[in-house]
């Protein structure tokens, strides 16, 4: 995410290692499509190597809230479970500061 | 990371892109062996396609504060800011929730 916000706002910080990528490209794409749509979305970075990381930066934890709960995420995060991850973490975190170039 | 921390801990999330990547890679192994021998730091993620993230994770922002002050990390900031980075951001960001398998 290039433009910075006005602080303080969240930051989910989703880390995984995946056992399979069968269709996970595919998910990932489709589900960062629907979270640009999300009220209160306002960016997401992503990288994978050994381990992935996204992190997704949010208005407030309501709209987090929100997001996790739509319905096509939770089908996504259902299928992460049980077939695509080794391991995976999240973190929601209040972003206080930020600075750059 | 894998082993979970208590909340509330910090993230340093700091995402690039690169200009340049000569002589980058070894600075970034040698500047992760020398996070890990601060006090207070927790764990640290890394991945890098199109955009490169680290998240680093400590216990306080005093602890995130000497790492930003320590000599050797500066004159690899300054090098990056010279040498590497087409852009870069740093989030502070204070983690309040975590879960995963």
């Amino acid at each position: 995410m290039n433009s910075p916000a006005f602080t303080p706002y969240y930051a989910v910080i989703f880390t995984s290692k995946l056992s399979n990528s069968e269709g996970y490209a595919e998910m990932a794409v489709e589900m960062e499509k629907l979270a640009k749509q999300q009220d209160g979305f306002i960016g997401i970075d992503s990288a994978r190597e050994d381990v992935g990381i996204t992190v997704s930066y949010w208005r407030d934890v309501e709209s987090i809230k929100a997001w996790k709960e739509n319905f096509a995420h939770l089908q996504a995060q259902k299928l992460g479970k049980e077939k695509w991850y080794e391991s995976y973490s999240v973190r929601i975190a209040k972003v206080e500061r930020e600075y750059g170039n």
